[in-house]
């Protein structure tokens, strides 16, 4: 089956999808994106992600390029296209095509481009025995609220945790304070059993799947608050994970040199995972 | 004349040149570029410019794309073709078209892609006036020395700097020091009569424009000093200018509300603006 990906209104084989070279997304970082999970056929949480993608656009002043419902049409039909129950889709909205300049193009018609792939399985040595995170200093911009394509930071953090031999790494501001992981927002469990993880101001993204796992972790009636910890902290945590809309709860049982806690998975991740993949199966088993 | 553009070892229509929608240029930023002037059909310091672009690579562990001398045959086509002798190269390298990841894929091949255009005739009165420019926080990363893509942070204070009827915004770090302009570098000659302007470290990228400037300077006599400055010392100057490799010397006789000096462009700024005009001229000169 050949494979489709979206662009500026057509489904196009996936090997010559493309946009031109002074798309503002290319030469700029000009755009900004969402990343949204299938289960079963169905969006999970496909309102809160158009929600923020509004909000993106918005915060950069970038044109809606359609509604909502058209493009929930055009995220449907490239999963259908592409065959994909149980996986994700990558939408990319930049703010358009115009001459190289720096200023906001006066009549920019802004690109759409989605991708559909299928979820990876997940490594069941990963889950059984939680997987590695590294700490490193938080290089991004002072406005990773927005969910813009400006991911070179993220890129190169991403790859430093690799090469380390982790799944992720942390990112910690100047005070020593950790904001979130490259791809991920980061979570900790004290020895007191408080679940912390940090508020979601301009230094972090507010990632869906933490908004969601915030609600499912008080209707669990674990003890949660929300403020930022320290990565001295974080190293004498009695849990470590992180969540976002493709690993949804990944513990870390390593963080730096750390053992975190006993070294193995902690009940509050372990909980809170199978939680959210029953919930899944809601979404996946409501109208399948 | 028909506009053409380079991608990836074939010149072809601007109008239909693009990359793919996974090039990482276009999901992550994750690329560099270099934008070069040309006088008389002859380059304005290529060797500095490739100099930096293989800076640039190295920081961010891009594979260089090809040698200098092959860029450099690239760069003289695509100029030729495009029947320009006056005016600049745009190029860009990415780190390659992978499946979307955010660590550096394994055997991704850099992309390269480079558009050519004759200089904007310079406003006369700009130069005859000078322009104004604004002052903004420095949102951007802390790795502002790498030429990278990641330039939303610039767009955005560029149009700030447009809506506000500025020519230029000056970035200035949390503790009130001028970083540099969102697409030039930023100058100052106090009332001593010291030409100023503040060191190349992670904050800013060091522009050719500006150590050619530098070499300029000290050659003239003027007292040059490298230090960071203020936002209030840059108000109370006797002179303010940015410089640029398509802009090369801008004047600026106002810096938010405050004039500067006596409001139209100092002796330095237009003694130096002359000195580089003439080195171009002489560079367009010695083979043309």
């Amino acid at each position: 089956m050949s494979r489709f990906s979206y662009v500026n209104g057509r489904f196009v084989r996936h090997g010559i999808a493309s946009v031109h070279i002074e798309d503002r997304g290319y030469q700029f970082a000009d755009g900004v994106y969402e990343v949204i999970a299938l289960a079963g056929g169905r969006f999970v949480d496909l309102d809160l992600h158009l929600t923020r993608l509004d909000r993106s656009l918005g915060e950069l002043r970038i044109a809606r390029p359609m509604s909502d419902r058209a493009l929930t049409m055009v995220l449907s039909n490239l999963a259908k296209r592409n065959g994909i129950r149980d996986g994700s889709v990558y939408l990319q909205v930049t703010r358009g095509v115009a001459p190289r300049d720096f200023a906001f193009p006066v009549d920019a018609v802004p690109q759409v481009v989605a991708t559909a792939r299928r979820f990876k399985p997940v490594d069941p040595k990963a889950l059984a025995d939680g997987v590695k995170a590294i700490t490193i200093p938080d290089l991004r911009w002072a406005r990773c609220d927005i969910k813009s394509v400006a991911l070179l930071p993220a890129a190169m953090g991403k790859q430093a945790a690799r090469e380390a031999g982790a799944y992720e790494a942390w990112q910690y501001d100047r005070d020593g304070f950790v904001t979130e992981g490259t791809s991920s927002n980061a979570w900790i469990v004290t020895n007191e059993g408080e679940l912390i993880t940090r508020p979601p101001t301009n230094a972090i993204l507010n990632g869906i799947t933490r908004q969601v796992m915030i609600e499912l972790a008080k209707d669990a009636g674990l003890r949660f608050v929300e403020r930022a910890f320290t990565v001295d902290e974080a190293h004498a945590a009695r849990e470590a994970f992180v969540t976002s809309s493709t690993s949804f709860v990944m513990p870390i049982t390593q963080l730096d040199d750390a053992t975190i806690g006993n070294g193995k998975p902690g009940s509050f991740s372990v909980r809170l995972r199978e939680t959210y993949l029953a919930r899944m199966a809601e979404i996946a088993g409501a109208r399948a």
